[in-house]
């Protein structure tokens, strides 16, 4: 185990990407037998990358981890490994093409070897993805591990982090850009536009986009707060008016969310991610079961019947949601119980201070909800993982279907009920502002300052080479390695997603009767890019980029919400005593007028889902474009192969 | 011109696949030119095709058309083509996979040379793609016509097509083949399913998918039609029971399409077109435009500019369908003054003559129905050819979109009206009878045999060689050529699908009222699948097979009449006799229950439409294999690359 090169010992001798943690304890036979699979060549199976072991001195009496690695690659293997990965970058002719070797000259910005034609996060990308398809040959099982076992052909990394042996893997940070970026991005307090690129240079396509999402969606919400603001000085009590706010909300949610879908293709364009492939997805580290055969590589590896997963989510997750819910209304009762309780003692004697107790329960509710979500955000993620999905995507999709149904009916039930049971506007009104005042200033406390609060707190010594870090004075790249290794990992855009749907939630539902809600969520966002943007920043490590060509799941999720708002304004407008007195012999008369307008409503939303290209016309044409030059390559090609023959 | 060689001089030197008739008057120089292209080698720009020209002796005083053009392929070239077209076919291992020619001793079938190994309808389809993509060099016109421009890149029988030079070109029946298809098919009365894969091989995937269709679609029908005979026996006068009905139809209606999804993948994946790429769409032969770049090839052609197309588009083609709404609106009003007018002289004097005469205005309404959609059917086919439009594709959808919202209206607004205005239960059942009825055997007639009456009609000599052609005598080529020259042209599945589109209509959305409709529509099926059976096997040319991967818009049309089909069975439900007894103090309440229902419905018929996954789990697999292989192929091939350099 000398093959390591400690940095002591001499300066290392490439540039370190990844940083490869195992556990301290990882037995000496099979951390050798690791970096030996990492560096050897590729046709004899390995990831023909650079390693070295970094050996940190004691300090403090405590012991540190032996078993730290940092991981490089030569340029070239980089670069075969981009067209691995299928990485779309700038042709010369301003086009996105698929990044292949042999056409490296081709590609602008290639210059010389290639030198600085990857970005950093590129690099590490790739990096990833060969120790990820880094696989098991013949070896039966992990050396000094007999029970570890292999099987061939499935992924070694995902193994050894499935039982423990590798605790984590991550980019590490370049000080340089990332003090450039973080000025640019929140350390003027400028209006301007976030540097999306630059945030997809350094973060990846997937946290760029959720960038990109958060301003658009913030950008998005001026008009109705600037409309809303009037609203809300002048018609202070004139619920009447809200009928116009309601059709606006109606045709702005649906313009909304067609609109975005092109700004993303748009991006995702420009970033190349548009077309790009998806990977063959490889079973989440998670994921056992017993052996069997895989059906479509036809390999020996652990395999779980979907029959006894289904089990699992009909017995046992379904119910546990539904039982959540019943507590969920269970509390809301609970509130509507306190609220009666205040306004009665109000009425009983009218002063400052019960005028401040009406607040109270929905300030109260509020926060219930907030814990109520974070409990069952990690019941959901328990039950997931028990579920025992064998791909990250499925888990995924279950889980964010548990935690969105959860999530709106918690926050939400009490408005819907408020507003069509109990048919009170002044309560709704002064119980979505509590709601969303509340739940904002909560959420900005625990996404952004008790991390960083938690970080900063944690010892002294990250403190102070946090300070370091954060000042300009260079640290060595041991120190560097030491202290990412200890900070926070971020666990992907998913919570960050969640604030802005629920937010969402809020405006497109029930801001006709609230109007200063939009006015709320533009200055929760506002403060949101900041407080995130710093995070990413200087609170969690560096996350992997991710490769995405839009927001996936929630898309999906908004416009289900788009769809829940026509029905709920039009029920709203149906309730306003301005409308009823148009109708004022008949309600069933009213009623189908608002029932009619409402499916005029929903198929016209749906018309003018399906008639918007998803994509612009000009990339449209780009893509046609190198489908069209790729099918005339090929011909050529065969014509000129079947002249020879 | 002696090239051509006569079929009375010799025998066919090929198998004749393909006739192309030129226009009599054709230049001499413009047929050598085309006979050069097409016999020329590839790589000079030719198609390499075999060719003859067919020379009729004069008949009857007539001078026959002397630019006939049989057209054959070498084996070797039709294996070539199959690469090009990208044909799947059936693998050693059961798969289906992209046929490549290199791989060609690895499929399943292939024996020897490859005789035999494609099919003669793929054969054709071959030919007719290498046709369609021979392309102009550059010569600047055809020779003789110095009007008639060529542009280099873009194809040559397209514009010899839209210049009126090229009549047409078809495929020749084989008629060995088709005596046993047509045994299998239709001559036989036996219970039994239609022997799809046989029509496929025979007809193409787009017709098999088509009979498919009209199979599954019958059959689908049965339990209800089952259901719907002991209603219409014993509940004749009782309405009340149709609620039952109407929630079976709701159900039935969702089900049917998710199910046809699978099943269509299912066949599509049996017949190698699931995965099948598009082709590179070339501009549709009516395209004409002024001279310009093509965004997409940078290629000199004709280009027409879209804000032209919309100005059409918006300013007479809206209106003339608005116009012909209002028509069709103000012959129903007609309609029902016919009704009353009727209903009185009953009235006056009950007996059975005036009793029929109660039917009168309901049959004469539905054969107006039936020409109006006629004359409208060839008023949207001139507007949409006059819109211009570059596609195919783009063409179709405009055509589909007008004449689908005009057909629908027709057909269905003097039953909404019936049933939601007038709310008269009994008037909707019968006229729904009198219209379903006289339109089935309307179009019974239009359809099968008024074409073959026609046909048979036109001249004694085409009947007598026609019988010929029925009867066992072997017929020789040449003159199997001049009689189909003659035979009418299949238009393509528009009509077909139209009609079942309309049936659909009418038992999903009334059949609740009058549950004898299923049964009529089986029966419908059931001889339409004789006679359109008949039609394609010895009426029509036969057409060019399509690769289809499913029914196309069709598919839309068919879900968006599902969902209408929920809300006006919800409607009905709410306008039940039985169920507005359940509400007897509150008409409000019973509107909110059916409108939640309703709600609650379509919610669930959208989730269902998206967790059933539209491909079956077994070929999904199939599809990750072949992905899986091709990558592992990939990888490895890069690594010996890699190793080697």
């Amino acid at each position: 185990m000398q093959s390591g090169l400690s940095f002591f010992d001499s300066d290392v001798s490439f540039t370190p990407l990844v940083v490869l943690e195992l556990a301290a304890d990882t037995k000496t036979e099979a951390t050798a037998w690791l970096l030996n699979r990492i560096r050897g060549k590729q046709q004899n199976g390995g990831a023909e990358l650079l390693m070295e072991q970094v050996l940190f001195p004691a300090q403090d009496g405590q012991k540190p981890n032996p078993n730290i690695l940092v991981v490089g690659s030569t340029l070239q293997r980089l670069l075969n490994g981009a067209e691995d990965v299928g990485l779309f970058k700038e042709f010369q002719d301003g086009t996105m093409r698929g990044f292949t070797y042999a056409n490296r000259e081709s590609f602008k910005d290639f210059e010389g070897d290639g030198e600085g034609f990857l970005s950093v996060a590129e690099c590490q990308y790739i990096v990833k993805h060969e120790l990820d398809t880094l696989r098991a040959k013949n070896e039966d099982h992990v050396p000094g591990y007999p029970k570890l076992k292999l099987y061939p052909g499935k992924s070694v990394m995902r193994r050894l982090q499935s039982k423990g042996v590798l605790i984590q893997y991550f980019p590490l940070h370049e000080k340089e850009d990332l003090k450039r970026l973080s000025f640019s991005w929140y350390k003027q307090i400028k209006l301007s536009f976030q540097p999306l690129d630059d945030i997809r240079r350094y973060f990846g396509e997937g946290l760029a986009l959720y960038f990109g999402f958060l301003e658009y969606f913030t950008f998005a919400l001026v008009p109705m707060a600037v409309i809303g603001i009037p609203y809300y000085l002048f018609d202070w009590e004139d619920y009447d008016k809200y009928v116009l706010f309601a059709v606006f909300n109606l045709v702005w949610s649906t313009v909304f969310l067609e609109v975005w879908k092109r700004c993303s293709a748009t991006l995702a364009y420009r970033w190349g991610t548009l077309c790009r492939k998806k990977a063959f997805e490889e079973p989440r580290p998670g994921f056992h079961g017993e052996l069997g055969f895989n059906p479509v590589t036809g390999r020996e590896e652990p395999v779980y019947p979907s029959s006894k997963r289904q089990l699992r989510i009909y017995l046992v997750s379904v119910p546990f949601v539904l039982l959540c819910l019943y507590l969920s209304f269970y509390v809301m009762m609970i509130y509507f119980d306190m609220e009666t309780w205040a306004i009665s003692i109000y009425n009983d004697s009218p002063n400052i201070l019960t005028g401040i107790l009406l607040f109270v329960p929905s300030i109260i509710y509020a926060v219930v909800i907030e814990i109520m979500n974070l409990l069952y955000r990690h019941a959901a993620e328990f039950l997931t993982h028990w579920e025992n999905h064998r791909l990250e995507s499925s888990f995924q999709n279950h889980l964010v279907l548990k935690v969105l149904v959860f999530n709106f009916v918690n926050c939400f039930a009490s408005l819907f009920y408020i507003a069509f049971v109990m048919q009170d506007m002044v309560l709704l009104r002064q119980s979505l502002a509590t709601l969303l005042i509340t739940s904002q200033i909560l959420n900005q406390v625990m996404e952004a300052f008790l991390p960083y609060w938690l970080q900063k707190r944690r010892n002294k010594k990250v403190n102070k080479r946090m300070r370091k870090l954060m000042g300009d004075k260079e640290l060595p790249l041991l120190e560097q390695v030491q202290l990412e290794t200890d900070m926070n990992t971020y666990l992907g855009t998913f919570d960050d997603y969640l604030e802005q749907f629920l937010l969402f939630g809020y405006v497109s539902l029930f801001s006709c009767v609230y109007p200063l809600a939009a006015v709320l969520v533009v200055l929760n966002n506002v403060t949101e890019v900041y407080s995130d943007a710093f995070k990413m920043c200087h609170v969690f490590k560096r996350p992997f980029s991710e490769p995405a060509a839009n927001i996936g799941v929630w898309q999906l999720a908004f416009e289900t919400m788009s769809i829940i708002a026509v029905v709920t304004n039009c029920a709203l407008i149906g309730l306003s005593p301005q409308v009823q007195a148009y109708f004022p012999e008949s309600e069933t008369q009213l009623i189908f007028t608002i029932v009619a307008i409402e499916h005029v409503l929903l198929a016209f939303k749906f018309i003018l889902a399906f008639v918007i290209p998803d994509v612009p016309k000009h990339i449209q044409i780009q893509l046609a474009k190198l489908d069209f030059e790729s099918l005339e390559a090929l011909k050529k090609r065969k014509i000129l192969e079947a002249a020879e023959t």
